[in-house]
């Protein structure tokens, strides 16, 4: 059976928005793309967590339940004189493929056409203007707004909540999507936030420079979405965190607007620019960012290494980023992921380089893939790698060519299609992650290992739970954990929040940041407490009741 | 006639507090330090902008004039009961030291006998418990609170100002001055916010660590003092500024505490950690931090490179920043500035070395000094080294040894002895500074600059104008100007408000931040809003009025 059944359901012809990027609408990415777990995978999976008895492909978008509009019809009138008929949607495939994000439960609603709720109108203003009175209009009336832009969240950041208000809105930005301007000399690119990433990326490409963000969702993410939650892409060891690379940026908010020219520094008091980045639509809307950007590297050269243990690589890793010498990408998988990824890799692709034979006749049977990706002008690139890979070798570090850093490029994107095939197979994935010092590294991959472990076990489910770290500092590292199990049917909520808390406790418990480029969103809303402290969330309410001071603004998110 | 005339005067053997640094009362630094200003230098001032026509020393301590203490004698009684009598003060060494930051107004007042104020009571808890107790009682009682670092604020930060309430004490942290912790894996130095920088420096060292922070203050700045203010130290372009290396940070408020542990970064929503960096006091205290450091460096090369002209440097420096190239330390200045330098220099030093016939038979009569300080370990910095210079030399940059980077190493904290030296002859000096893209480094530095050469033509003394590029960023560079005039005798504040406030006009009409590093305090709070607009302003005090809701804290600066 074919894992998108629903696409021919679609309405054909209907792009989600003028300038935004189609999505399916039941789970990721371009509808066209074909089924991506090959089918050796799929055996592994059977023999080790077990498959559904028969696949459960998503129903189609007619069967989805959809609640029935509470927005007054003057309501919707008001909303449409503000950005025209066409741009305030209220029909089914709008409101549905706006009712969630990308997060395992979101996934699990949808395809059984079961979402929490739905936007009773998707509002698609065309500049700054219109998205202030379209605030103006909702808090005047009541509607909450969830501003949206890829859709892409995986931490629930764009349910259609309502939070007391008589309806809700989602406020795409897909309209809002130019270059404002590109300052060369400064490295500096303004654009809208409703951008696409990957649409900067390429007319960045244009000119030779590159902002260096490549999150997983980077074919779909926009720029005002990295902003609003603290992204940090594949590469930001190299290239820095997407709050790093924020110089200035526009916010509307109900009672108004904040406009932060793009400096290069400023110690004007405490920072409103951090104040607004990773305030995840509940302060406002990010219309506008003046971004970094780099000079695109001349070449990029990615490669594989073996570790003979977690332990040794990660002290490698730190011992890379203490010397200002890590690769724009470095990533460590634990023995677990490794053993995985070679399991499920293609004969002819890692698993044939790298066959068991080869590891173990070099103790490495049991040892961690890393792959690190060196980009730059080729000759200070060699320089580099030269240097990093003299600390590699001290920590007996193998290295295995760059088939591994080849196969890892072409795949850089593509789990979130991998999940869409699970999850027909009722195979649960789901990934979360964290970061600590250096020093606690070790301790919190075992603690946030197990709690993961005995919480499937406790639903008797027993997964695969495997981690990398991804994203290097010079005093810690993330944490990405990725764990598989069986889906308990009819209980697949309940089964990912038991795991969710367990996970959760564990790393607030252990010494690690709830969320490291993830967010908070809803799912970890409940947390944020235990990280900043009580003061510290009074302080953020504080700035939200300024800002929104009727909560129209993605409300049940971030602070709840 | 001495520079020292007060000195015999202050109290024999009174250290300003257990664990502080004792400081000249009316001026900068080492009481012991003798006249700094050279008799060719003071020639050519002469020559320039004119001195007073006999020297202007400062008054002795007992002829400082002192507001009565409007702190009732029940209140100072709590007060001592919280941190014990020998550590609640009022006597008039204590209130006049703590009387005034070190910017010029406060320098020019103090010297006459005629600070603004002083606060009622001097106090120095021993531990956070001791300042949240005193927090909460000064709210009860109506006492604003000053916290009181290293005292060296140039922008007002420190002022006693009462801001309505019945008196004002300075809250001095010099006793919490511990290292609580040092995570050699994870490069973090855990120690109470009182520390000073060159005491943890100095730490550090031991252990072939650094934090790599040199403000001009660096002989008496604490720790907190730089998180509060968003400092930036000579070396920031290599070690970043402050708030880069805040991993986490404690602070006491009046409603209580917030603590944010050491994380290498978090997507947690808006940044708590930098909208506490920054807070200037006006928040609560800072009692802790933990703070990124690095391993010291096993060599460091200070040399100088002539260029051209400014704008042909600024093209160099710019370069050098955008390809990761730039040493820690890249100092350019402006004709003016390597004009002056070369003419202060004495005859043995710079002059010598650099006089005109050497550089004008070369083409650079008119050129800019750079100092470029490379700092690494020797391989590694040789490398680094060679590709640099490579850039300079494509921008015809003319190398002239060690002599001119040793020469600034060696007087790099002098230029605030400098200037009691200056004053006590009637100079008025002054620094203020900002920071803007790269392209629009030139058209900032000139429009401030005339904007300072015309405000003091204005006030019928004329002056000398210069400027230096100092902190290197990917998208654009700081701008610091020092002018020198003659003071106006009688109204000498009046002279320096009007220069302050054209040039501060000039900086955010022109595009700069109104401060790159000396904070805002009271002598920027009126142009934060023209940074940060209204909504900024009112998102900050949403904040304050929540963590200090009678506003004791640090009243008239910042939020005003």
């Amino acid at each position: 059976m074919s894992a998108e059944p629903a696409l021919s359901l679609e309405p054909a012809g209907t792009a989600r928005a003028p300038g935004g990027v189609r999505m399916r609408w039941w789970g990721w990415g371009d509808p066209e793309h074909p089924a991506a777990l090959p089918a050796h995978a799929l055996a592994y999976l059977r023999e080790t967590v077990g498959l559904a008895p028969a696949p459960r492909p998503p129903v189609a978008l007619e069967a989805v339940s959809l609640p029935a509009s509470t927005l007054p019809a003057k309501a919707l009138e008001q909303l449409r004189e503000i950005v025209g008929r066409e741009h305030a949607r209220t029909d089914r495939y709008e409101r549905v493929s706006h009712a969630a994000g990308r997060a395992y439960p979101d996934l699990v609603r949808l395809r059984a056409g079961a979402p929490e709720g739905a936007p009773d109108a998707v509002l698609y203003p065309a500049s700054r203007e219109q998205v202030q009175a379209l605030l103006a209009a909702c808090a005047r009336l009541s509607i909450a707004v969830v501003p949206f832009g890829g859709g892409t969240s995986v931490v629930g950041g764009v349910e259609p909540l309502c939070g007391g208000h008589q309806a809700v809105a989602a406020l795409d930005l897909g309209r809002m999507a130019e270059l404002l301007d590109l300052d060369e000399a400064s490295l500096t690119v303004t654009a809208q936030a409703g951008m696409r990433v990957r649409e900067l990326e390429r007319l960045l490409g244009e000119r030779g420079l590159t902002l260096g963000h490549f999150p997983q969702s980077f074919e779909h993410v926009s720029l005002g979405g990295c902003a609003a939650t603290r992204s940090a892409g594949q590469a930001s060891t190299g290239y820095g965190r997407f709050e790093r690379m924020v110089l200035g940026l526009k916010l509307s908010c109900p009672t108004g607007e904040i406009d932060l020219r793009a400096l290069p520094a400023s110690a004007a008091g405490p920072s409103p620019r951090e104040l607004l980045v990773g305030s995840e639509g509940a302060f406002g809307t990010i219309d506008e960012l003046s971004l970094r950007v780099r000079a695109a590297p001349g070449e990029r050269l990615y490669e594989g290494v073996f570790f003979a243990d977690f332990a040794t690589g990660a002290s490698a890793l730190r011992e890379l980023a203490q010397a200002h010498l890590a690769p724009a990408v470095a990533r460590l998988s634990d023995e677990r992921e490794t053993a995985v990824s070679l399991a499920l890799a293609g004969s002819g692709g890692l698993k044939g380089m790298l066959g068991r034979g080869y590891l173990r006749a070099r103790g490495y049977a049991h040892g961690c893939l890393a792959i690190l990706g060196f980009e730059g002008e080729p000759e200070e690139l060699r320089a580099r790698r030269e240097r990093a890979l003299a600390i590699v070798r001290r920590h007996r570090g193998l290295a295995v060519g760059r088939s591994p850093g080849r196969a890892w490029l072409r795949s850089r994107f593509a789990a979130p299609y991998l999940r869409d095939d699970l999850l027909t197979h009722g195979v649960m994935v789901e990934t979360l992650e964290t970061a600590t010092a250096w020093s606690n590294v070790g301790a919190l991959h075992r603690r946030v290992g197990e709690a993961i472990e005995q919480a499937l076990r406790a639903c008797g489910t027993p997964g695969i739970v495997m981690c990398h770290v991804s994203h290097l500092y010079e005093t810690g590292a993330s944490l990405y954990f990725t764990f598989f199990a069986r889906q308990l049917e009819g209980e697949e909520i309940g089964q990912w929040r038991a795991v969710k808390s367990a996970a959760s406790a564990a790393i607030v418990e252990g010494g690690g940041t709830i969320t490291h480029h993830h967010a908070i969103g809803r799912d970890h809303a409940p947390w944020l407490e235990a990280e900043i402290g009580r003061e510290g969330v009074r302080m953020l309410r504080a700035v939200k009741s300024e800002l929104d001071p009727t909560g129209i603004m993605n409300p049940g998110k971030l602070l709840i």
